[in-house]
């Protein structure tokens, strides 16, 4: 009988599944990728050697064990030769990394972004980086795409990724007149794939692959850029919602009496957690940005009662909107990315506490609470994983 | 090369492909089918073959078409030969169908469930449903297993399922000793699996396979029994949460100086367009329960002053958590399932007003707010779902 599925593809599939797994997990035995892949000692004989002949891992014998018998071979990613350039576009900086598959970052560039700088003219800054990063890769490599992670909301119907007009960081300066994918793979060296996510969504893909998240199926990433957004992760896999959008935890409404929010609405969790929050509080409303932030969470460390007030309030509030998130989603980890970070260790009694008195029971109970394990690099590695999707789809093919 | 997946598989998903494709569109064609599924001709033929010899679908030619050449056949599934038995434990009413593949209601039985009657003695009245309906069923068929839907949330690792000791229903007269899918299966006439799940995520589910839901992959179904929850669907499956208590969005604070919760916090979603406070904006806080709360709508439809504010009122706070759902999830469409159904018809404009006010742009535009399309009967069809989902998972070995 005809089916589906011919045996070429199952292969396809299998070479996935092993690139994958190397991919994720780093050098592993042939006896362990046996085990975890249910395939038998022959097939993952077949399929690595496929994979090293296409140059995307290799084998060799691992260091002595003192055990007696032949040593199962180790299979690595080739890091070193398999690469995406992963960028990152914020408010205040733009970056560009060299990212090796098994997720190493081999080389960086960044610069500020100067204020007020459109969208458009940040392309060709990042494409300078790669140009400069370009000239030093080794001969044999391989560039399988590029990743974007961006500030900010993005719709993203069809791959066909158009920035949002009401995006702070965007309309001040004026918009993109064609997706951002195309306009930045038209300034890269190589025609190759550009992938395009928000910044949360790309930060809460990289720690569940290989940070904080590891091993939990629902995780919930908060992001401070333009505002507070969440990367969301349900049953392992992305939360996107009908047309891209889900994630936007900073406009659930969480004090109805509260401030006016740039949305239109009153009383949205970014107004009471975000940094303008956090330095109204602490009575230095004049001041504005990451930095100034930084220095309030400073302060309080070093006595300020100000200072030390406002961590308290915003500490209340973010604790107060975790609690309706693990309410909602039952996650089993909730990790505070960006200057979340910061006021979360600073404020982290306050957070438990308020997630305590709101939370039910067995939901509270199976949360863990994390601050991001790759930091800053969350993002640009999680856009890496995005240009490295179609290479773990189809490894033969895309390489 | 020996992989995974062996031909004897990829038949095995194929033929549960093809099943679930007439099991949720109902009587397809060959030719439909051939386009549907991605297979050729002769593979469909002999799908269809195998599951015709095992009694679960049956082949005739169509009626007329009018066209030339020879009609393709029309595949049907078997409903009156192949059934689920379908339970609901409900706060003040029990039900049982036996439901047909395809989600044919074939019968069915009720009764009240008397104030304060403990879970454990449930079970005996639902195994005396099925007893009669049994009695009934044509020689031949085929009884696959049992689902059911309880009011309030489970615990649902490993597919053990006990009941949660604060669920108001339960709580209210004892707890089971043993997971309810045990304790119900010792009672039915036949071993075969029981499955359970919570009233609202059953609900979702037949909405999504075939009711208001259909053909989209994201969807909130809210639900009233003991509180408000929700049934959640993301990029098609269900959300469960790390610990499977995700969709409690009846706890999700909506006023933070609003009335106490019987879960220990303040101003719950729940408390403000619960039952009580339906009846209790109305002037009706000595009544209680769904008649009443309906007594509130009707009474506003006929110009009850009163009526007509508390529906304004529970409307408005209807709209407000819909709106911060709609910012986290992005989803294609909320259903307002139970009494809330009622609510929402009586105050659509409301809920619509809040909803625009209050939800970002995109996201409120791409939202459909609909009410069930299976009314009372989604939960008993949900439920059967369950239960369906091993045969279509494997048909050949679970029929």
């Amino acid at each position: 009988m005809r089916a589906g599925p011919s045996q070429e593809e199952i292969r396809r599939q299998n070479l996935g599944a092993l690139l994958r797994y190397v991919h994720i997990h780093g050098a592993t035995s042939r006896a362990e990728l046996t085990t975890s892949l249910g395939l038998n000692r022959s097939t993952i004989g077949a399929l690595t050697a496929d994979l090293a002949a296409a140059g995307l891992v290799s084998e060799r014998a691992p260091r002595e064990t003192g055990r007696a018998g032949r040593p199962s071979l180790v299979v690595r990613p080739e890091s070193g030769r398999v690469f995406a350039y992963a960028y990152s576009i914020e408010v205040d900086r733009l970056r560009a990394a060299r990212i090796g598959l098994g997720g190493v970052v081999l080389d960086r560039r960044q610069s500020d972004r100067p204020p007020g700088l459109p969208a458009v003219d940040c392309l060709p800054l990042l494409a300078g980086f790669v140009k400069e990063m370009h000239q030093a890769v080794p001969a044999g490599s391989v560039y399988v795409g590029s990743g974007v992670a961006v500030c900010g909301r993005l719709r993203r119907p069809d791959g066909a990724v158009h920035v949002r007009p009401d995006s702070a960081g965007w309309a001040r300066g004026g918009e993109l007149d064609k997706p951002l994918a195309e306009a930045l793979g038209e300034l890269l060296p190589q025609e190759r794939p550009v992938l395009v996510s928000n910044a949360a969504d790309a930060s809460a893909v990289a720690e569940h692959a290989r940070g904080a998240a590891s091993g939990y199926d629902d995780v919930i990433y908060l992001h401070r850029d333009v505002g507070i957004d969440a990367g969301i992760i349900v049953g392992g896999r992305r939360l996107t919602g009908q047309g891209g959008y889900a994630g936007e935890v900073g406009h659930m409404v969480v004090n109805p009496g509260g401030n006016p929010c740039g949305c239109g609405s009153y009383g949205c969790w970014e107004t009471e957690i975000g940094e303008y929050a956090l330095l109204q509080a602490a009575g230095r409303g004049d001041a504005v940005g990451r930095e100034a932030a930084l220095r309030v969470v400073d302060a309080a460390s070093r006595g300020d009662a100000n200072a030390q007030a406002a961590i308290r309030q915003v500490g209340d509030w973010l604790g107060f909107g975790v609690a309706n998130l693990v309410n909602i989603f039952n996650p089993g980890v909730v990790i505070f990315g960006g200057t979340l970070r910061d006021v979360y260790l600073a404020a982290a009694a306050r957070v438990r506490s308020r997630l305590n008195s709101l939370a039910l029971p067995t939901p509270r109970e199976q949360v863990r609470l994390r601050t991001p394990q790759l930091g800053e690099d969350a993002a640009l590695v999680g856009a890496a994983e995005l240009a490295f999707e179609h290479l773990l789809a189809d490894p033969l093919d895309a390489g």
